[in-house]
């Protein structure tokens, strides 16, 4: 039941739904480059609402839409701050949904894209909601990972960095749960993942902490590293310390697997040292360039239904 | 004469002109949520020069470009004001006139479009100069009445709130004016019609006014809310007693007739709850949805004449 | 060899490929109005990265995307600052890549474009890098002369105005270097041409300064004129002066040839006053309108060949 469906929550899908998207988006990567033959969006309008900047959510977005032959229309969000202030998101939403088929939504308050999909007749897609969910990165993860290592079940996927806030790592971790994985959490003491979620995943899946990634390089099929924050630490000399330890350094790749990949949600600042992009185990650009596919398979499935 | 006509004030239309626009619109209908069939703007490139932000009246009008088969060039704002300062209205038009086929314009001085028009080869149509025109506002909202109450003539149609300083107001009054219409302006003593407005239209059709909504409600067809803003008063306390005495509560629309239409350019603020959305009465989500078919009809009329 | 070649330079042409873009953008004349009927761009997406703004830039290329058939995608700007901070441009630059199949960059940092070119798979077009290059700006330039009289060969230019600092007179001054022509240098002391560009064109052909344009005027068949700025000078008076001088009179121009053109890359402040605009010699509307073409060339070449 894909047609004019909302896409809010990576918590919304089952396995099967999963693997769907994934198998339309690799469908679809020929098209991504050359633009769709069959032109699904033509005559078609979406909207780009986005109440927070994001350049790489809203263009790859931008270049699905047009892969697929349709317009788009939106802001981009300075804009936003000063045009929609004083009115309320539903007021937004209902006026919006007039003028377009569909609606993309990035917001800074979790729980705005389920808000805007209740006042909206064209589907909504979720394109991050505060530290709510990002449904269609998730889905651009797992879909790196069966592309670039053949499948998703029985691989050993490790996180490491910010796990306590990044909502990346949340929704990504709880939707591979639903796959044969193992995961592994490496992280410094104040931002270890929440207790809640590592729960949750612990009654699905094998679930290992460690403090560092040297203790289980060696095991992981998939290293995913994100940001640390200097936000984070109240005092800057705990973040340099912590931020050093867990910067990936090529000789710390030379212990993994031959076919470890490295991910990376992006932007990345100094945990990944730019002497890693040319290794074989990068995969990082090539997650971002997975953007457009993904999201053109999810609109496929929207526009036209499975 | 439609053929690249400039559209910059309501003024400049005759009754019969302003029929053709609507039974345009009407005809549009269909295709403001599928696209129009024959694309009649294929090809074509329309600029959007906004230099104040509008969500609703660019992004209906990029939607009716779109939906004609067109594309869209232009600024949004807050970009216009960095970028094109220190360079004359004048000289940015004469040079986008040769980037686009038509362009879009809003300003936030009065008289800017019809200036505009006068640079232009290409024909410019005027989104709002500040307290000037908005004459496609005022369109869709006769449209919408003719839409929703199958004709304009005969109706009673009331205004209520800012009538002093809403340029919809002025513009959209003086508009029905031309039809056999009854307008009665309830408003603060502070924020009544202007003298010249009303005596204008006081020679052409019946006029009353009220300070109380309670005194003529149950007379009217159209209920015509626009927003109080704060900013208009000195003291604050005076604008609380206003505002309150000024916004549309459910128990009162019980007391109109059983067609009575709720009609708001938006956004609104508190002058109408939430509660009245769901109402029978309430048309100003259905209004604003109007702008692109409203929006297509004048852009047939320019690139393809009558 | 124009298929996918980066433009970041207009050191990197030879005469020959100067012409062949000239020829090429006479061709596309009719289509810049019109649209190109073979819409060559059809499925393709043009990524614009603005980290500065430029509306004329910007939107000419845009408009001649949408001319060639394509879509557009990027930031103008303000959001850039914001959005791409703290990334590096050679990431953003990777990303995009991915999203589309040429990238339009305007960057503040000299350098930027070429940087960008070995990053990018796509080809790169810079739209200005600092106080680098702005080639598309130049190829518009000698189109301008080159429609406008005629030939190229055998014509006397002359620069006035801010010698010292504008990037556009020192790329267009150096390419038409490869040209017979003669060029004169027009400045107060303080802004004269630096050194090391006189002495290269110098090389190349005929050479002469002068600092008031009455000395000259006679002579010239183009007389291209740029803007002095206040920041320039540490004297306002100083800056006064100066600016008074080197204003474009009406009277002025009565001394020139018959066929002498105007042009300037605008905007314009005082130095060409309005009365000019209604002059047969004026040009620097029409030199802004030849942008469509002369970028349809381009992307015409870079994305079918010669």
């Amino acid at each position: 039941m894909w047609l004019n469906r909302d896409i809010v929550s990576i918590g919304d899908f089952t396995k099967e739904e999963v693997m769907q998207v994934i198998e339309k988006a690799n469908e679809m990567l020929p098209y991504a480059s050359s633009g769709h033959p069959e032109k699904p969006l033509s005559g078609k309008v979406v909207s780009t609402l986005f109440y927070e900047p994001s350049t790489r959510t809203r263009l790859s977005f931008e270049s699905a839409v047009f892969r697929m032959g349709g317009n788009v229309l939106g802001f981009g969000s300075l804009e936003a701050t000063s045009v929609v202030k004083g009115e309320t998101l539903s007021d937004t939403i209902r006026i919006v949904n007039s003028y377009s088929d569909a609606i993309i939504l990035r917001h800074p308050s979790e729980g705005a894209a389920r808000l805007a999909s209740e006042f909206a007749d064209v589907p909504v897609i979720n394109a991050g909601d505060g530290a709510g969910q990002h449904p269609t990165q998730t889905l651009l993860d797992i879909f790196t990972i069966w592309k670039e290592l053949g499948s998703v079940d029985g691989k050993k996927i490790g996180f490491v960095g910010d796990l306590k806030y990044g909502r990346t790592v949340h929704s990504l971790s709880k939707a591979l749960s639903m796959f044969d994985v193992s995961l592994y959490f490496i992280s410094p003491e104040e931002l270890k993942i929440p207790k809640h979620i590592k729960r949750e995943i612990d009654k699905k899946v094998p679930v290992r902490e460690a403090k560092n990634i040297e203790e289980i390089i060696e095991e992981l099929d998939v290293l995913y590293v994100t940001r640390i924050q200097k936000e984070r630490f109240p005092d800057i000399n705990e973040y340099k310390k912590v931020a050093g330890t867990y910067v990936i350094r090529p000789s710390l790749l030379t212990r993994g697997k031959r076919n470890l990949i490295i991910m990376h949600p992006l932007p990345r600042v100094n945990e990944i040292p730019p002497e890693v992009d040319s290794s074989p185990h990068a995969r990082y650009f090539k997650q971002a360039s997975y953007g457009v596919p993904l999201r053109m398979a999810l609109l496929d499935l929207i526009f036209r239904g499975d």
